[in-house]
């Protein structure tokens, strides 16, 4: 029960870290001590940093609202829009300082970290499969043209979402959402 | 002279490092080593890791093929194409291992250095004027539609490109470039 403890506040200190700071920025000390647990027990839950971090992105996945995604109480259109929105007011919260933590480690481990790219491949294909649902669903309602094709415009939401993410942060500004929000929905996506 | 030269190597060396490893991943001494130069050199040149960073960004500012852009022999169009054609060339060059150096330090570097994020910012601005350039030749020439904002367009093209680098270095492959070309020029621009 305690170990479990530790190894909770050890996920939640590296989240923290790695999001603010990066993942090159910070050390394991860093970390135990931001979680406020001995530095020799982080080795008793976690073999490596880089295996902390596919904990963090675990939990990460979490703020990424794919499940309210499914609930078919709102058109998909809308609801595509509304997590979308979601999203930004996270980064609203955060400053525009953060970041998306999938974006960021990807900007910055994947030559790095096998494992770590590995695992960001898996959330991307997790994200590009709810949203390709959603625009699936849309499709069939006639919400959007039939030439569409879900999984690619679910790929390019992702990427050009995380584009916008990373100019939010050097901007400091949600100009590039409301930049991404007028093409994607006026332009790439007309519902 | 002999100054110069050091100071050249320095910044060869920082853009290679910091290109492949990221900013946080090197040290100064990765640094001077890479460049084959005695350690305390690097502070005759620069007051911090950080200053070499502004000016690895302006050299990599060369890569940026924005000249080429200017070039009326081609039409508008077909110039931009052009452009993130010659991108994908360096990519797989590269093996899609290292991604832009503005979207990485972008994601990297935002939070941590005031001054890097200026200077994002500067080629960020840089880079979508050129574009918004040939934006408006194409608006003027009835290529595009009336509707487009050149800059707001031009913005849209760096984030959602800045987001399909990122992707190509964590799935390895050119798929996020097609998808890009397939989405922005069929949908985002048609010409």
């Amino acid at each position: 029960m305690a170990k479990a403890n530790v190894r909770e506040k050890l996920v939640t200190a590296g989240l923290e870290l790695f999001h603010t700071k990066g993942y090159n920025a910070c050390g394991v000390l860093d970390i135990t001590n931001a979680a406020r647990v001995p530095k020799g027990s982080f080795y008793n839950h976690f073999k490596s940093k880089e295996m902390l971090a596919l904990a963090v992105l675990d939990r990460y996945q979490s703020l990424l609202g794919l499940d309210a995604l499914q609930d078919k109480s709102e058109p998909p259109i809308p609801r595509l829009r509304s997590l979308f929105e979601r999203y930004i007011t996270l980064h609203v919260k955060w400053q525009f300082a953060r970041g998306c933590l999938l974006g960021n480690l990807g900007a910055e481990l994947s030559s790095q970290s096998p494992l770590v790219r590995k695992a960001l491949k898996k959330h991307f294909d997790r994200w590009c499969g709810a949203v390709a649902i959603v625009l699936q669903e849309a499709k069939e309602r006639g919400d959007i043209a039939k030439s569409h094709d879900p999984q690619e415009t679910a790929r390019f939401l992702y990427n050009a979402w995380q584009g916008a993410v990373i100019n939010s942060k050097v901007t400091r500004s949600q100009a590039p959402f409301k930049n991404f929000f007028a093409v994607i929905f006026d332009s790439v996506i007309k519902g």
